[in-house]
């Protein structure tokens, strides 16, 4: 499979390095990953008998600007010659997100479907505010478009939803999608410090963000909520159709008065069929043990899914950082290798 | 898609009332399913056209013997007509599982692949003895076999291991896979009584079976833990493979016990990778709150697993009983469709 690669930030290394380090055992399940392209804001490198993943990646873990990169770098190299040079299988989107415009990355993954090319992204952006519309791009061109990654990265919340829910109706979804909130609330509990402390904390370990905002106020969980409600469950909803409030309110009474009932808070993201209705709502909530979710800590992920015939199922888990939301990418591009149809 | 059904116990007559009332929405997703055959240990029933759904059901609830029904009914009827006559897609096989030899089953889903037929199975006996065997038949053959009703029915155990953990390895695996065991401990955990007393309750409730021994002694969890090891992982490890030890010396003491420590008891199948070797157990253990199985109580079904890319990924649930276990069967029948190579 011939590949390209735009958005060379922390997944996409952590992407070339695992297909290098995978190399070997993908070959035994005849996958045999060239990477061709990688773009990034800066140009971009090509090489037509595919980059050396393992020098490549020595390459960027030292320099930023991949397009001077001995081997292929080109400062000029833009997704148009990539599509117009028609040597790739499959697209990686890994643009940073966008939220309100979708771009660059919805203008990419557009023109990639419409020229016959799987694209496989980590990329929210496109994905909330266009997915019915992708895909239908997708299925008229006969290719997939992969967006494991965009919903908890290494969680299969998606996968779970299309391919181990397949032939049941979803009713109901749940889920602790946000690691840096959670694991805000669990140093709150477990170290009694406030939320501004406890927030800093995360700061300081690289967990929480400079500018914390779209995580602490509720915009990643129901970014990820709409992306679940809008590719499982057919619906076109968008940012308005969710009740948002983040933990920024939470004190340290909050979290002692949960814990003297036995109780953990937590920023869970909810949809619930009601008829014609979808309500949906990402809120602090006080769970007790018996709730599905009640043992996702810390930076964990997890989501419960009530069906029709397969009963309740709930997911935990799935590794957070670069190396595992890679691996989310690296597991699209096995499934679509292996003949499954998303769209 | 045409399909033969052989086996129209329980689970064979739920799929076929699901089937039917699933009909207009598979169709939404280019899902067409006749039923041409429905075989049974009393001969069986062919309509080239597709046995009408509603109506066999109807019969069948009231009817055992399959092989009087007016329309297409036929005692002779044998799975060596099915596989000559050409005419299916796909043999769901349903007969009751023998883990010494594997018969029926096993002959019926080696000359199906052998044929070209896509088989998915409810049967662990062929899959347990010889998955290996049966997977290349059906490599060979360009068809596929989807087992994941064998290992926990509605949960999706075997998805989870295939899709949801693609390009990761699996370092171990730890599941609670039986529902009656489980539910006979909550019962003692919940009521106070002695295990004879929660064993006779959960027979006179369909639970356990009147010879409660193949749930009781730990074989279920056991052959549950070969299927996932030797398909997910890899493996070709027999029973005699396994240390097992059942729930039938527990007592109230044990329980008492383990609920003042603030833990639970739980019949736990594990298989941890240690270098070359694996070690694979069924043994009832106590578990603290800190444990991802914690929350599987009651009939309830969860799997553990621990991969090297992908972090730990914990699945709970999954509805009991025929309808679910149908819904199951009725997910690979779609994942197949959808063309996903489990194979």
């Amino acid at each position: 499979m011939n590949i390209a690669l735009i958005g060379c930030g922390g997944v996409g290394k952590a992407l070339i390095q695992l297909l290098q380090e995978k190399e070997k055992q993908l070959m035994t399940q005849g996958l045999n990953i060239a990477l061709k392209y990688v773009l990034s804001s800066k140009g971009g490198v090509y090489n037509p008998n595919g980059i050396d993943k393992a020098d490549f990646f020595e390459f960027v873990s030292l320099e930023r600007n991949v397009s001077i990169y001995p081997k292929g770098g080109n400062p000029n190299l833009s997704i148009e010659d990539i599509i117009s040079n028609k040597d790739i299988d499959m697209l990686i989107e890994l643009t940073p997100t966008n939220k309100d415009t979708g771009e660059p990355g919805l203008s990419h993954i557009t023109q990639a479907l419409e020229s016959g090319i799987h694209v496989v992204t980590g990329n929210k952006g496109p994905v909330v505010l266009a997915y019915k519309k992708l895909k239908n791009i997708a299925k008229d061109n006969g290719v997939q478009l992969g967006i494991g990654c965009t919903t908890g990265g290494a969680l299969p919340s998606i996968n779970a939803g299309f391919m181990d829910l397949a032939g049941s109706e979803i009713l109901s979804i749940e889920g602790i999608l946000n690691g840096t909130t959670n694991f805000i609330i669990q140093l709150m509990e477990e170290k009694g410090i406030n939320y501004n402390e406890a927030l800093k904390t995360a700061q300081d370990l690289g967990i929480a963000e400079r500018d914390p905002s779209y995580d602490i106020e509720g915009w990643d969980t129901a970014i990820k909520m709409l992306i679940l409600v809008n590719v499982l469950m057919g619906e076109e909803k968008t940012l308005k159709d969710v009740k948002i409030s983040g933990i920024t309110g939470i004190t340290q009474k909050d979290i002692f008065n949960a814990k003297t009932r036995g109780r953990k808070l937590k920023l869970i993201g909810k949809a619930v069929r009601d008829g014609e209705k979808l309500d949906m709502s990402v809120v602090l909530e006080e769970i007790d043990s018996s709730h599905p979710l009640y043992g996702v800590d810390g930076k964990n992920k997890g989501v419960r899914y009530v069906t029709d015939t397969l009963g309740d199922l709930t997911i935990i888990g799935g590794a957070s950082g670069t190396k595992a939301a890679a691996a989310s990418i690296l597991r699209d591009i096995i499934n679509i290798h292996k003949g499954y149809k998303f769209v």
